[in-house]
């Protein structure tokens, strides 16, 4: 800690929580405490939850306050032991979660669902986040990332804290074999970009379904088939056309894409007895997937699963994947004073793959 | 074949598809061919699904035929083999299931998902069922009973062969540790009673669920505590009640019950990281449930599966159950003859547990 | 901790470690640190492990040091925090495992092999243990046991800490179905009588091997046969009774006797595609199985897994079968100063159940 | 059928069984029966159990009979259907395995266990196996080979069928995560080979174990590393070697290898919580793994698994693999009359990969 003295730590603020706002500010460096360590953080990535939470889109019975400090996907450097941390040593690179702590005690955390640990705080959403440059972190929650990455990959390996996790879990809870088909709904996204690389290296053929302007990305992330949504003339043409690319319809179905019409679709382009795991949230009112009858799902015996970003063990080998070259996040780097800016161009859907900030 | 020289098989008919007419005829006994066992049926239960095709309640595109011979879960003897078959031997007690045969080569049934095979054959439904005395089973897919089980409890075992099956693979794929709640919605019908012994047997907590009239059906099989569906004011309140017995909501649902309703409130009184298995099939227009948005289904991390029967492995683990007196069915016997008044019963809903036609 | 104010810790140390020697000493009551709850312990069952320990038997390159505080299978109530520590609250009763605290993020916690962490500490073995009044716990290691609990049910689930979760999590992991076959070596000992009662609990048969004079407590125990180890004139007629008795073999064996020539029984009356699990460690000369041969487990397909206690959501499984009245231990209470009069019987192998030393 | 009239089927038979001596002999085509399909065999893989068989290196009670027809991994096309078959369609490629046909019904069969079936039967062992034109084959249980399929892969599918598939089902069956070290011991020999492009193809990472003969072999085949058996003053150095290169051990050996000592060394260069899977069987006396000892198994919480080809859903995944061009066989092509020469150049251990039979 001696070596920050005088150093402050920069963070990015939502100003005026129900809009766009940010603000860059300076605040004192803490010092970390019983089971934390402090990491200096060198890059987060921007995820449209994010966005929500900023701008208050999800309408949940909580906004989050005016000074809170977002983001929750983001990697650094260990640089301070609170009493008792011995692990991970000093200047150990780790990525920071959405859950940044779980007790590993409860109900949940014992499933492996830490995400509903009844004690976790979620990074970026009334626990301190990402989008700064000194940040407290549980020291056995933060993802240890191997000596041999290359300084260069670490920007990239920011959204794999969040996103990446996200679509590894969902892959590894799905269940396929190698060479099933996967259908990437929102492809071309933050999500689904990774999800086509993550399903790739792990052996399964992938469908990535997006708008035309996404097109390149899909393809460059791996995907063996791109298919247009506005293509067709109605979800129908589009379903059949889905199951006869992949021979009687996708194994699973990575709904990365938060449109309700994307959901319902996807219904309809499942394989019987696959599963459609769900990842992106729509925004406005809660609403049911409308084609998912309780018919259909028994006489065809179809899973849906809900999933939300994924345990230790998932961030741990997800991260290994990135490290080992089998993934690259599609990224563009941008500084602290630009989110917002950031923010405007996931309202008016313009961004490809992930936004990374320098926090450097 | 040749004991057999100058007797008639009776069988009941759906003699009007679309009402709930039925007629017992005699017709000849038909020789086994390649593959096939004849089966001289003792007893089948009667499941909602047979009212369902005789009264074509489910406006499939395609009826049943006008003289299906109906049923689905049977139990009888082998009294001959076709050309080639020497498995099970003649006289072997043995189960016949809703799936009659299935190909075990197609990509379905390599999964264990037989109900879902290309070239699937279900009893009762476009292929003679259970309802007859003299049945052509594929040898490899009727379901062996040991030799161990009491005369008397062969009627009780019919209802096995469907309702035994659904319930037990529900629970076996759920994931769940002895001493997790289960909710039984439907608790005294024809599958929730033995959704809750079987439950009880695996070492489970049940709460039931279900009209006041079916209360002694469920506390009987086995249920820890019963929730009187009509003793609330609103499905909050019902909802809230049962998360409160459970200490926080049951990590599994069965929805044995077939209502629209049933499955909204079920969402609610479902744990995190909980199971809801979709089993009863609402009658009527094709419904999402309302309650499962994708937010609640993400945020809460549930999982909805459409299970529909289950495989020749979990069959014999389930009947394996029965034999040796972890469950017990709740049946009463009634003659040929009676199938329409069954299902007057059944459409007035004043069945209590399930009717066993006896076709001695 | 002002309440302990002027109190002190009883504690039994080994005093000549290598010899049966134990003392019962007064130490000061430390303060818990960061992480840490301090623990008011009960009771403390004692394993054969502990005599191991003491007495050197199984000659490992470094012995438990002159002074160690043993034991590794205890209850006991939370009666202060340490810095940060909110849960369990003060007042909870907990359990305390063999494993006394794992890092929860090495390679190993993160596959759920938490007795294999690279930083794990284990009580009564280097690290003291649960043979004291004021024992130091990690906060988040601790099982937590419901408020439910008797507290005349309180030794009883001592032994369930370590024997419990030992035989529970061999169980769990065994791939076992409702009506199968489990055969218990060693079954009218400590772990062998729990072994019993937590696969019959789980739905399986049971038969049970051991010397007459633990017929008793095998039958006691649930046990569907009792096999006399004894009563044959060879091992080959041994296994091929016991083969007999569950119609082809055991699906599974736990190997809950130390013995060799146990082990070299249970392969052979081990079923095609069984799973052998090995709990008890022979003492002397480091030997394997004489009759697993390869040739006989691969065209058997057969499994051996060396099994050492469970993570911390298997403890939390079987303790609350154990709270829920489902598995009983069958122990004798001990005064603290009779640990080495308990050694001498446990040498001369007289011990039926598990002793229990209250600490109170 | 007609179509074959005139023609015979030409065979390759043991005719001095005890001897590597063969003979190629012409019979006649039999007509396919209730529930079999007649394949025109193309090409079959000689493994080194057909030269066990044929030379009775095994020393089991029986030895297979004077004119018995070898071979169990072959690939040909389906020509005629029995009564009663009308899948796979004749003109079908499809695989025939070690497993001729199973019950798929007895306890193994619904274990997915189909190599323990109680009424199987196996291919070249006391069942006429692929060194043959024309086979009869269960319909249901030979593996349908995608019509993409080029005809020069062909031949290199013939060993899929059996050394594909158990190296596939031991990899599948290990619990493995993208990333994880596999070892694999012989890994230049005909199943060595195939293991270590699985294991890649599967994204583990691989370190491959052999004489210095067989290195390009195995770096061909992918192998991150190679490992010279030869190249150590003794099995401590070798394993330490694997332990550093593994950072740690092998999370997964495939015993690929059947020599006693290779056994002996996996044990001590596999990672804790790690899996051993044994698939080379040993000739000689029948020994178990010397170094196995329980204390080891047990304290490191290791698994060993006996593992003898895979089932229907395996061979069909594998097969799917090779197909898509994920792994390919290192194969000579060689003629019937020259299966005692192989056989004798087995014997001497010069083989590299794979032989294969032309049969057409």
């Amino acid at each position: 800690m001696e070596a920050l003295q005088g150093k402050l730590n920069k963070a990015i603020i939502y100003s005026n929580p129900g809009t766009r706002e940010t603000e860059v500010v300076k605040l004192p460096i803490e010092a970390p405490g019983p089971g934390q360590v402090l990491v200096r953080m060198l890059y987060s990535g921007v995820c449209h939850t994010d966005y929500s939470f900023c701008t208050n889109s999800w309408k949940a019975p909580t906004t989050v306050p005016k000074g809170q400090i977002g983001g929750h996907e983001g990697v650094g450097e260990v640089v301070a032991h609170g009493p008792g941390v011995v692990n991970p040593p000093v200047g150990t690179k780790v990525g920071v979660k959405y859950v940044a702590s779980a007790c590993l005690a409860c109900r949940y955390c014992l499933l492996g669902k830490e995400a509903n640990c009844v004690a976790g705080k979620l990074s970026g959403a009334f626990h301190p986040g990402t989008f700064q440059q000194y940040l407290l972190a549980a020291a056995n929650y933060v993802t240890t990332i191997s000596d041999e990455v290359a300084d260069d990959a670490l920007p990239g390996l920011a959204p794999i804290m969040c996103a990446g996790i996200t679509v590894y879990t969902a892959l590894k809870n799905s269940d396929l074999r190698h060479g099933d088909w996967v259908a990437v709904s929102g492809g071309g996204g933050g999500l689904g970009h990774l999800a086509i690389q993550y399903a790739k290296a792990m052996g399964y053929k992938v469908v990535a379904l997006d708008v035309p302007s996404k097109q390149a990305v899909c393809t460059e992330a791996g995907a063996d088939f791109f298919v247009d949504v506005l293509g067709f003339t109605n979800s129908e043409e589009l379903c059949k056309h889905v199951v006869k690319l992949t021979g009687g319809g996708a194994r699973t179905v990575l709904a990365c894409s938060s449109s309700n019409a994307a959901y319902a679709q996807a219904i309809h382009y499942l394989d019987q007895a696959g599963t459609l795991v769900c990842l992106g949230i729509p925004e406005g009112e809660l609403k049911p997937i409308e084609t998912a009858s309780v018919a259909l799902l028994v006489t065809r015996q179809l899973r849906i699963i809900g999933s939300k970003v994924g345990d230790r063990a998932d961030a741990h080998e997800c991260v290994r994947m990135a490290v080992n070259g089998a993934v690259k996040t599609h990224y563009q780097l941008r500084g602290m004073e630009e989110l917002s800016d950031v923010f405007a161009e996931m309202e008016h859907g313009t961004i490809k793959g992930r936004v990374v900030i320098d926090l450097r």
